[in-house]
């Protein structure tokens, strides 16, 4: 009998597997390491194996994928991470494993991760749900009355690109300028932060680092550092300008932050809402924010969910 | 047999009116005035009136309503326009007629109108549609898998009060400024033409009026006048700059304008794309843009839609 759900969400390190009951409860978990070489030609192949040998294909119901670029309908678009180009996941999978009767979905990993949120993490219940990942960069996943919004161009949910900053100049990956990326994820909060110090005179305890982490910024706001506090705040009031703007496009019902950062958890929520309150007044006078739960595992669950979805 | 949909969008003017058979096809439509006083409280009994006075309630499968203000799941949240708080429209509206069998659906009237011309406008065949109705303000309508997107406080599709412009210092009906209602609706090109009229010493037609239309200002730029076209290009760059942050948001199928300015026609939607490509580069090459084709009807058929929607 086919009652059995995987999950598996690529990283551009390693890939996560997630073994799932009906339920969606995880049964087990597991990783392989993603390997990059010939423009990814070997990943699907590795996958492949791997849920092989960890469970017999005529017992599986369906396998959801989560990938690191804009997908659209289980079309990937581009996926520079892994070296893929414009790539029929669904298709592909299926030819490998020789077995149509296996759904096979694939989506974003930041919109999964989303979903994953919402399907058994902290947005549990709701149907419009927004998670903004803060890590490295800013990931973004959207989902309205259940379903994942991928949009047209696979670019639904691409937050980290909403413009937000016209004083500084740093440059995203995506080659703009502006970007909620370039302030606002950990690579940001650093930018932001070597800014004042270039700015001002004052002393902090930054200065004794040539590089630090976003963390360290954090944790010398806690402490009171005036260039640390004034840094965190002026990278969480972007943030808060682009939730503000997708508040006015969408309204969701929850507005999760995930991602590294979020580790700061009930401190980084405070500043948000400092500043986005004043960005949606009168129109709103509560949104529900919330650190997401799930972390790593957000993904798989979210793969879980789509291949739920989907049945 | 109850075969007629009946479409009320209820504007702070007039209320219009359009009878439907069940495919949709418009059959008859007529106009009531607004009747404001006493906080609005003679409304909801004059459409009911009028409903009656066309077409026995027996026949009617349901009636849609279009509002000036944010709705969410049929609670009216507040109407200033009207004179109305919070209204439970669908069971006043079931009390006022007495037939419970009626089905009686509202929605915001931006909302109601990106339905319409998703249904049976320029945006048929799209599942996923963004509005933005550039009149005397700016209004939204956002739909998602043919679904109306409200929010959970009424407040989606409110782009007119995207932040867009950090430079000017131009009031907003909602006690903000830099609301892309600000810079971009017809009182917000005003604005910026007389902005650069004061900073210029250029000669311009426009110096012969004291006040003058947004009209004036897209005629006078198609014309020549360079500070007539300063001024347009500045404001369809903040339209541009909304566009750009929805489609990081959403990415719709296709992004329609609407309202007065949208007259103008291939002229403005030529500007946004001079700026829009720019900021959604490198992810997206192509999206689809129109200008609205149902004018004053768009209304009436989202209200149509919005009760087969239910249906």
């Amino acid at each position: 009998m086919r009652e059995y759900i995987i999950g598996v969400d690529i990283g551009g390190t390693s890939i996560k597997f997630g073994k799932f009951d009906h339920s969606g409860k995880l049964l087990e978990k597991w990783n392989i390491r993603t390997d990059k070489t010939n423009d990814g030609e070997n990943i699907l192949k590795d996958i492949a194996e791997s849920i092989k040998g960890k469970q017999p294909l005529n017992t599986i119901k369906g396998i959801g994928f989560g990938v690191p670029g804009p997908v659209t309908d289980n079309i990937v678009i581009s996926c520079v991470n892994l070296g893929w180009g414009r790539k029929n996941l669904e298709t592909e999978f299926h030819q490998l494993i020789n077995d149509s009767e296996v759904t096979v979905k694939a989506a974003n990993d930041a919109t999964i991760a989303a979903a994953g949120e919402m399907y058994k993490g902290i947005a549990r219940g709701y149907k419009n749900v927004v998670l903004f990942t803060i890590g490295t960069g800013v990931g973004g996943g959207i989902i309205i009355n259940n379903a994942l919004v991928e949009g047209i161009n696979g670019v639904g949910g691409e937050l980290g690109h909403i413009q937000v900053d016209f004083k500084h100049n740093f440059k995203c990956n995506c080659g703009k300028t502006g970007c909620l990326e370039t302030v606002a994820s950990a690579t940001g909060i650093v930018n932001v932060a070597k800014e004042h110090l270039r700015k001002s005179n004052a002393k902090s305890p930054l200065r004794r680092f040539e590089t630090f982490s976003a963390k360290k910024v954090i944790d010398y706001a806690k402490q009171g550092d005036s260039i640390a506090i004034q840094s965190i705040e002026e990278s969480m009031k972007y943030l808060a300008f682009a939730m503000a703007t997708v508040t006015y496009t969408i309204n969701p019902d929850i507005i999760v932050v995930g991602g590294g950062v979020s580790n700061a958890g009930k401190y980084i929520i405070e500043l948000i809402e400092k500043y986005y309150y004043d960005m949606v007044k009168p129109f709103i006078s509560h949104t529900n924010f919330a650190i997401a739960s799930l972390g790593n595992e957000a993904g798989i669950y979210g793969c879980c969910y789509l291949v739920k979805w989907w049945n």
